[in-house]
This record gives C-alpha cells, sequence and structure tokens, in this order.
C-alpha cells in the first residue's frame, strides 16, 4: 500500500495520528520535500530537518509521520513495506534460519505487484543513472545494514550484508527483469530451498580463506 | 580486445583468414547486420542465415569468421571473450573446482575496462528494455547455457546455470554498478573465496528440498 501514490478517493496510511483534515496535505508535503532532497542530495546527505525545512514543518513532525529515515525514503519510492518492519521482523528469528526468513520476505514482495514495481524501479534506476545508484548504495550501507548489523551481531556484517545484497539483487534480475527460466516460474519454495542456503552462509557462515 | 570498435589506422582480430584486402570490410559489413538481426529478432529469431543476406555475404563466410551464433553476438557487443572461448576453458576444468574457475573468469573479465564496458551494457539495456533483456535472456539460454549443460553432464543443468548466473549478475551490479562496499574494492581473491562456494553448490551440489 502507497501513501504517496494514493488518489483523492482512495483510503491511504494514516499513521499514528488518526485523521485529522490536513493530514493527507502535511503527509503529501513531506514526502514530496523528501523525494526532491533525497533526488538533490543522496540518501546521506539529506537529512529530516532539511526535509522538514523544505516542506516547511518541524521536523518532529516528520519522524512522527514517518519514524527513521530509510522508512521516510520508502514511502517516498511507494516501496510497500518500511525499513524498519523488515529488520524488527526479522530481529525475532532463529539466526539459523534468517537465510530463509529474509528470503521469504523478500520473494513475498516481489510476488505483491506494488512491491515487485517499486522494487523494480529502484533497480532499473540505479543500473542507468549514477545517481540512483548512489541512493540506493546509500539506502543499504546506511539505513538498512547499520540496523540489520546490529540485529546480526558479527564484526563483518558489511560485507555479509553486501553479499546478501548481490544475490537477492540478482535473483530479482533474474526471475523479474530478465525472465530466466526456470527461476521466472519457479515457486517460491523451491526458489527458497534452492537459494535460503546462500543467504544464510552470507550471513552466518564460513566466507573463506583465499586460496 | 574488439574487432567492431577498431579504428582505421588500429589492428583488429584477424579471424582465421589472415589479412587479404577487403577482409575488415566483409566482417564490418556482418556484424552491422548481425546488430540489426539481433536487434530487430532478438538472439534466437536472428539466424546466421538471415544476418548472411542482410550483410549480402555467404552463410558459410559468416561461420568462417565468427563461428557460433553466440560469439558473433558476443562480437557484436564488444565482448571481449567469446562464449565458445569460455566453454572450452571451463571443459578442462575438475568439476569439483568449477565455481571457482567460471568466477576468476568472470572477475577478470571486469577488471578489463572493456570488458567491464560491455558487461555493464548487456545489464543497463536489461534493466531498462524489454527487448534488450530477451535477447540477455536468449543469448544465456540459447547460447551459453546449452554448451554448458552439455560441459556439465547434469539433468537439471538449466535451472543451476540460471542460479549461477543470478549471483554473477547480482554480484557484477552490486562490485561494479552500485559500488556497495566492501564488494566493489575486494580483492579478486577475497571475491573468489567467498561466493565461489555458492556456485560450486548451484553447479554440482544439493539444491535442497522445499520445507
Amino acid at each position: 500500500m502507497s501513501a504517496a501514490g494514493d488518489g483523492p478517493g482512495r483510503p491511504g496510511r494514516s499513521g499514528r495520528t488518526g485523521r485529522r483534515p490536513g493530514d493527507r496535505d502535511t503527509r503529501d508535503a513531506i514526502l514530496q520535500a523528501a523525494r526532491r532532497c533525497f533526488g538533490d542530495h543522496g540518501f546521506t546527505g539529506a537529512t529530516i530537518r532539511m526535509i522538514a525545512g523544505e516542506a516547511g514543518v518541524d521536523p518532529a513532525l516528520v519522524l512522527h509521520y514517518f519514524g527513521a529515515k530509510a522508512d521516510l525514503f520508502a514511502a517516498a519510492v511507494e516501496l510497500p513495506v518500511a525499513p524498519s518492519e523488515i529488520v524488527a521482523t526479522l530481529a525475532d528469528v532463529d539466526p539459523a534460519q534468517l537465510g530463509e526468513a529474509l528470503l521469504r520476505m523478500v520473494v513475498g514482495l516481489w510476488e505483491d505487484p506494488e512491491g515487485r514495481t517499486a522494487w523494480l524501479g529502484l533497480v532499473r534506476s540505479a543500473t542507468s543513472d549514477e545517481r540512483a545508484a548512489r541512493m540506493l548504495r546509500e539506502l543499504l550501507t546506511d539505513g538498512l545494514f547499520r540496523a540489520f548489523a546490529e540485529a546480526l551481531g558479527v564484526v563483518d556484517a558489511e560485507c555479509r550484508l553486501a553479499l546478501v545484497a548481490s544475490q537477492i539483487v540478482g535473483l530479482g534480475v533474474a526471475r523479474h527483469v530478465v525472465g530466466l527460466e526456470p527461476l521466472a516460474t519457479m515457486a517460491a519454495d523451491d526458489l527458497v530451498a534452492a537459494v535460503a542456503p546462500t543467504l544464510q552462509r552470507y550471513l552466518t557462515g564460513d566466507l573463506g580463506t583465499p586460496g
């Protein structure tokens, strides 16, 4: 469900504030300011304070509506799930099952048409435009990996999460962009059985020593 | 090294025919015809006969200059290595070392500026244009996987090779497009140590059963 793409007659995410008149306008103003600031300054360079200034609201209101910066970014590009929800969900998973849980979540996101569209948009723009590539890079390292790293509790988390991201991005490109068979039509369970061990090894296994 | 991009003063690949006058013109005419035919009909739809007709030469001459259709395609998009060479090289490798050998070859291709440019061009166009996505899909399945499958000698080769392709594409995007650290600057040996076991399992290991 996307707040930014809602038409006037369609209920959107109402945040934690209920439905006072003007909520929608404020949210929209923040999202538009966020798109401008992320576009001009990248994920790391754009600050909550800068976005609030651009939208003409108090920074506390931005955090009240959207929580973390990565969640605001996700809302701005219409990802149907907030990064902080992903991290929170995975925090409760047995570390030995983390690869499978993460992959099931991602494959489920791709099954959802809105999730797939948003995901494909990120990948397409990142492969064709250096600014978008920088945005995706910063979102992953500053917005997602840091939170995951704490949950993982390993020293080389950045490398492990980058390897995980490489397999997930490649799988999404093969399954939903290039349409490479049999990956394109494979049942989610078969895909998870084949690929989850890869993610699990990247997350918690032996990454090898150069031979 | 790319034949198609050679300037007039620079020696190009001379093929197996030596340097008769007119060789260069004939090769260039075939490459131009190949680009048009692949663009209009995709990798599978474009035939050697069709490309020869478009170039105004005998089909035997096309095969004489370029060998297999996948090699002609590689020359047309200026990949610095012919797919048949990759397959021939890997045919001599111990099956238990195939993941590492393949990854070393790919990482080496990316280190070469011309190889990286050609590879990035393929990925960028495939993620932004449905015709280019189809081309890459057909090149992989018809042009590469079939030859690899024979060398591998397993029944589910198509699935295994698609999984391999997904990790390689994702690694290339993370390392050279998104510039995700530490993958972007990691030494080739460390990258191979971390990722080769993934490719090896996809190629010859247990792909799991849905849980």
